[in-house]
């Protein structure tokens, strides 16, 4: 069972986009191994693929923990609990020479090998320890900062000594924000926009020595709201532009001029360009939540015919912190 | 004699913001150096600070040659050859503190330190060698062409094995990249901009295999023209954004996601950031001078009083490589 693209969006994606497709559980051929899938992944950037990089027609390829349930393949074995580039759906064929990951749940719960020990928590590391590289006293903004990445991004900047300013899509993420991850103060980008001053006023307010670091999830409006009050040599690392992925017209961001005047630096990266040093990173990551320096929140969603749902919901913005949806029991826990 | 700043322009500068101003050769008082000027510099980036950094009513500060007259400093004495930040006039009183720099006629033509030996040499090899960071193979666009840092900043990119591509404003200008600077090819930003498919056209014709380093002098258009053609990991050093200096709106910038799908950077940088080793710096491009890997055009205008059209001329983009201003015979030639 699992879940199709059948139509490509134009501009929101809809229900009718997806087909939830039934199949016999698959068996494994030479060099196979099949994986009883446990956490499908729910995120932002799959809008992005949906336009052009996935295949109409077959299931959408997301990040999933599971378990091995019968294997063709010397490396894996039943029983073994993995990680991999699977798919919306409960049961993964995996062909020879397709990389699995090993999941060790000593880490913790095995659902955050594709939230906060995988890539949302190593894309937030990068983004923010290595190119952000917030100090004490910067003023650090990070957009969608109640999300899966912003969270992490946030607390890492708290750890680091900065000041730390959220913006986030209702009430209730900028409370989360404000009384569970840490954040010196936030937003609510929404109510900003369409109040007097809009969000540049809300930035002057919650930054008034500047910012000196933008963790970009978002693009659009807000980072146009953020240029003109960069400090010197601030730094834009740019993960997602999700404000554009539903929009067919782009009205382009003003105000680049400052980029020169701030000595700005604005760097677009792909977590997959910063794979090496993975295993110690999850060590390091998994230590900072189990002494409670990092808090991370899951919206775990039951059953694969919840996943479009969940995934169109998420993209209006009603999730808080990291969704997954599981499709079959953990049995770890 | 000198030229003051008496109206802030109000989007294109004009003949009446600037006045000749008469005044007594003025005598050093204690701790003062009294310099004859010899060559002014006229650079865009002085149109930016005309907005509101530059006092009115006060000779326009700029970067000058000139020669030690009289000095009650123990630094320096008559006849020694000094650069500095002095101003649009045939003399100045350099005040104790304010820094001279000593000029060597071994290293080249004296006005070589306000022009490739000085800071617009400075900003090619910076942006170009230690941001650009081009490799051979890469294809690399340099926009301002012909002039004072885009000049360099093409002829670096050559010598590092790019193949480089120019935009410049004027057909002579296209020729003069092609065949007196070494650009593998060049196009006319102006006619191409009004033909069909405008600079996207232009820019695939040329870089046919994509876009590595965008040397950015202009911003607007070009910038936004290149951003979807960007190759993997592009870079983008923002030396100027000439393209906005004199207009009050600011259309914005179209196809910023190309930054992140590509993983670019995009770097504001002030060339005052980067004058350690300036010294070595000036012996290390003299030499390529001196061995005709690197050729560079001056355009020498005489007398005080052809400031302002000089200046307003390269603002419309009427100069090939760097203009200077000579208010006082160069006793080196």
């Amino acid at each position: 069972v699992g879940v199709r693209l059948v139509r490509r969006p134009e501009g929101r994606a809809t229900e009718d986009c997806f087909e939830l497709v039934e199949r016999p559980v698959p068996q494994p051929g030479p060099g196979e191994v099949l994986v009883r899938n446990i956490y499908l992944s729910i995120d932002p950037y799959l809008r992005g693929r949906m336009d052009g990089a996935f295949a109409l027609g077959e299931v959408v390829p997301v990040r999933v923990v599971g378990e091995v349930v019968a294997s063709r393949h010397p490396r894996w074995h039943p029983g073994d609990l993995v990680w991999g580039f699977l798919g919306w759906e409960r049961w993964s064929i995996v062909p020879a020479g397709d990389e699995l990951w090993p999941v060790d749940s000593g880490l913790g719960p095995i659902s955050h090998f594709v939230s906060v020990l995988g890539m949302p928590g190593r894309t937030a590391w990068v983004g923010m320890v290595e190119l952000g590289r917030p100090g004490p006293g910067d003023t650090v903004v990070v957009s969608a900062a109640a999300g899966a990445v912003g969270s992490v991004a946030g607390q890492l900047a708290r750890l680091a000594g900065a000041r730390v300013v959220g913006s986030a899509g209702t009430a209730d993420k900028v409370a989360h924000c404000v009384e569970r991850l840490g954040y010196h103060t936030a937003f609510d980008h929404r109510r900003s926009a369409s109040s007097t001053g809009g969000l540049a006023a809300a930035l002057q307010e919650h930054c008034p020595a500047g910012i000196d670091v933008y963790f970009d999830n978002v693009g659009g409006p807000l980072l146009e709201a953020v240029l003109p009050q960069l400090n010197p040599f601030a730094r834009i690392p740019v993960c997602g532009m999700i404000s554009g992925y539903e929009r067919t017209d782009d009205p382009g961001v003003r105000g680049l001029h400052n980029v020169l005047a701030k000595r700005a630096t604005i760097t677009g990266f792909s977590i997959y360009d910063h794979m090496s040093g993975f295993a110690e990173w999850q060590r390091r990551m998994a230590t900072l939540l189990a002494d409670g320096r990092i808090t991370y929140h899951e919206e775990i969603w039951e059953g694969i015919e919840s996943v479009p749902a969940a995934f169109l919901g998420m993209l209006a913005g009603d999730n808080l912190g990291k969704r997954l949806v599981r499709v079959n029991p953990d049995p770890t826990t």
